[in-house]
């Protein structure tokens, strides 16, 4: 398959990456590295995203900040700011996705833990993985061609829990290959609509 | 309790009026009917309904309207400007209302059920439910002196069951009492960050 990898230098794009090289041709994309240059904030460079890089089989994207901060000092500015890459933007690469995506083909998107086991100061992160979970499980029923979409919510990276395990207690690192397996079930697989929590 | 019901004169917002009436002193809010005027969608005009109404016990929001449409026909903008009412204004009858709800005291939003059982035309409509779901998850632990937060997530009501039975094919309608329940059961109970379906 030919996958186009949004966020492919990012820790989880990596794993990503090095699981599916061997077996597909990737398409890197990202912000500041990668085979194309994509700020997913803004809908025009998702739009020449797409342009350059023509039709695919898969779009998998793991890219997308999510603000913390403690909920009694949030505004709903902030939580309408939070929005910005990780969920509008994910969004907007499965919108203007379509066109460009083979048929019987994949959305894969990434969304995270905290919205079903919370931890302090991720409110604004939390109503995003929320409601990728919503909008995975509706737009499922409406793709176009036989298109699938799923989401990834992943836990505590076992590659990055010595940076994160005091935002995370007590969570379980997850390993990269366990991380690599989703993506994998949602690329490869049959299924749609799904979170797939790891 | 001395209890604020934004969208008081909406469908749902009659429904838990007139179940909670007679044990509580309820305030009504709404856009265009009620004892206070508010339009959520306008954090000032949040800011100016607390003024008005001052210190409660409890806060219930059954306001907020979801964009319905196709998937393939929605953009980024269309699914941002949804999220105006519903999940920004709610969130943010939250976040403006930590200093006005008394100690102990809960607050219950109101989303539906497309991000669980989704249906045609309602991507952006889930997209919101999920968000709520993991705000209220999230926000529960770390809400300030002892602060309650929950959502419902109402089905196909019977009330109206008649006008949206084809949006909604196979649904099964919820009776107004399991509904009024519902809001009870966060109102008055003791649960938290909990999505209570009904």
């Amino acid at each position: 398959m030919k996958i186009l990898l949004v966020g492919a230098n990012g820790t989880i794009g990596r794993i990503i990456a090095s699981e599916l090289k061997d077996r597909h041709q990737i398409i890197s994309a990202g912000r500041t590295t990668g085979e194309v240059k994509v700020d997913i904030s803004d809908s025009g460079s998702i739009a020449a995203m797409y342009e350059q890089v023509g039709p695919v089989d898969a779009v998998v994207c793991a890219a997308g900040e999510a603000l913390t901060g403690p909920l009694v000092e949030m505004t709903r500015n902030d939580v309408l700011e939070g929005f910005n890459t990780k969920l509008l933007g994910q969004i907007d690469i499965v919108l203007q996705g379509f066109k460009y995506v083979s048929d019987n083909g994949s959305f894969t998107l990434t969304s995270g833990c905290t919205e079903r086991e919370p931890v302090r100061n991720a409110s604004s992160g939390s109503t995003i993985n929320g409601a990728l979970m919503g909008f995975v499980s509706a737009a499922a029923i409406e793709m176009p061609r036989g298109h699938r979409i799923n989401v990834i919510g992943p836990g505590l990276l076992e590659v990055s829990a010595d940076r994160y395990q005091n935002v995370f207690p007590g969570y379980i690192p997850v390993p990269s290959k366990h991380i690599a397996l989703a993506y994998v079930r949602s690329i490869e697989g049959a299924i749609t609509g799904r979170l797939i929590s790891v």
